[in-house]
């Protein structure tokens, strides 16, 4: 865990060895204004593009506060929902980029969660072969995952993240009062990320976020603030060495290969982080057949979930059912079976070796009839 | 013009200042083998995205050729022409490679003319977030012009490759036997693009086309391979230097800004090399209008446009919807009308001088009753 004497507002993210855009932490938008400016905002159309859960909340005040700023702003709202992530709703953006005649000088804002930076990400990578786009997260899992590291990608049928872009944003603005608005459900949903995070690269952010689970559980800013920054330093870190997931950024894959099954399965009706806090849980429990994790590591792990109030199971579906969706995940790796495992609390790996059998069994630990 | 001592098999493209894919002429597709055992295609599955015209001529040769060296190699055909160079074309190459279960470390080829390659490409950049493509152009169009810098992209609706991705493919490989197979005006309309070339980088070069004329009508090997190789190496040095098109690059848009609003005009009935062609003639016009050209100039290159059977002029289409549609060209940089001029003939300048009525002037010239 990064040393909290460093904690700063701001963290740089390189791209192949050089800056490239800036996270920057706040508990308010003024400073939007700011930071936009650097970008030449004056002589640029903006398009803010948010959906209908987030657009009453906050796009109103955004869109005031930057109208002054720029060339034209307008908004592009959106159904919310993960069911939305698809082709449609960006050919939707594009034909309002089209009608305001955006060119490649302009500019879109993803205000949103994970759905609204991955889908603005995607419409930003190729309208017009592709023009700025800024991130700026209002859910505790896009702050800490979803908008760090140029991952932008639409579901295609019931694929998920099939088609996309490894594009940048040119600033991820995280305005960090926006938590407060947050569903339960959602929130402790973006805990699911922040629990693997300290899985797969910190075992001592593990354990404190177990130390400051009322904290957390009740929103207190500064517990809040020290978390996402040190959730987003070990995003960042991870992506700048692999931006283009080769590698080490599989790591972040933990609990996902199980869990997007599981998610698929249960007809989204999982949120994100609950299905990989499912999957996770099924991961350590591989990991412990493997000789990695002790039994108590792993009884650790199913503890942490159940103190975030996160499910470490599901019903409903079958075991057979969730082991075929696995095998046919697209990150199975030119038909090798890819998993990361935790060799302990803090460390992952990638491996290549699990049979079917084994893989069984750890998801009927988490399938209850 | 390059000296023709350096006439060599292949140029290696730079990307960022760093060798990123090879340009190999041969006039067979035998070669083709041996180029892409050099990216472990054993261990890869293999996807010839082609069309229906060029299908039934090359597509068994190559799926041949490389079957024995592949993992598992599969044909995917679309229906020929520019009106389907579009999402749903785009939509059905996910659907095939999903079919078939391509992962990240698969491949696609794009074998046929501009449209395949600026499609594939696209559905390369896209899919999984990006997968390795092969660039096989076998129209002279695409050898010259669209298979080299990494443009790729689809039409959106009426607007023209509004759409896309700026993706390197990972060869281009050209068999010029191709060529011989190109019916008569789809072969001139790639002269378009290569008097261009001339136009905008190579007076030596401009003059050397007109004089070996004869040659060129002919389809003498010898002579399209040392035009082939020149017209790539202007392409090459343009996008070596600029990549994004964020300055020099727009150079080759020589032509296209009046060029693509005749094309969606005349409903893709002109071929792309033909409209470019006619709007070279009216930007070459707009370049003695600026003093930049004289008049013995601009009839040089009418002259040339007709010594490659190339239209000068269009009808059935008005000047007005001819202005109107050129000033809502996407290539409006923020409200400002940029133009490509020559200073003369081989060098090009960007304009952003000219007004409406001085535009309309040019449309005049080549918009017949």
């Amino acid at each position: 865990m990064k040393s909290l004497e460093n904690l700063s507002q701001r963290l740089t993210v390189q791209y192949n060895g050089k800056p490239c855009y800036d996270i920057v932490f706040s508990d308010n938008f003024t400073l939007l204004s700011k930071e936009l400016r650097k970008f030449h905002i004056q002589n640029k159309k903006l398009c803010i593009v948010t959906e209908t859960n987030v657009a009453p909340l906050y796009a109103e005040e955004v869109y005031r506060l930057l109208r002054p700023e720029c060339k034209e702003i307008i908004i592009h709202q959106f159904p919310a929902g993960e069911i939305n992530k698809n082709l449609d709703t960006v050919n939707d953006i594009y034909q309002t980029l089209i009608t305001h005649k955006f060119d490649r000088n302009d500019m879109l804002l993803a205000l949103g969660g994970g759905v609204t930076g991955d889908i603005t990400g995607f419409a930003a990578a190729s309208y017009l072969r592709g023009i700025d786009f800024i991130q700026i997260p209002t859910t505790l899992l896009s702050q800490v995952d979803s908008s760090i590291g140029g991952k932008t990608g639409v579901d295609y049928k019931s694929y998920k993240n099939m088609v996309g872009a490894f594009y940048m944003p040119r600033l991820v603005y995280m305005n960090l009062s926006t938590l407060k608005t947050l569903g339960d459900r959602e929130y402790l949903s973006g805990m699911g990320e922040i629990i693997k995070h300290g899985l797969i690269r910190d075992q001592e952010y593990f354990y404190w976020l177990k130390e400051k689970k009322e904290n957390i559980l009740a929103r207190e800013y500064n517990t809040l603030k020290e978390m996402i920054y040190v959730s987003c330093n070990i995003k960042k870190a991870v992506v700048e060495n692999d931006p283009k997931e080769q590698n080490e950024r599989a790591l972040l894959n933990f609990g996902h290969t199980i869990g997007h099954a599981v998610e698929k399965l249960k007809d989204f009706r999982l949120l994100h982080g609950e299905a990989v806090a499912i999957g996770m849980i099924a991961a350590s429990y591989l990991s412990y057949m493997k000789g990695y994790l002790s039994f108590a590591d792993y009884k650790d792990i199913i503890h942490m979930n159940e103190l975030f109030c996160l499910p470490t199971s599901t019903t409903d579906i079958s075991p057979e059912e969730v082991v075929e969706t696995t095998l046919n995940d697209k990150k199975m790796d030119s038909g090798i079976i890819k998993f990361i495992l935790l060799r302990n609390i803090g460390s992952a790996v990638i491996d290549r070796t699990l049979d079917r059998e084994t893989i069984c069994k750890a998801i009927e630990t988490i399938v209850k009839e």
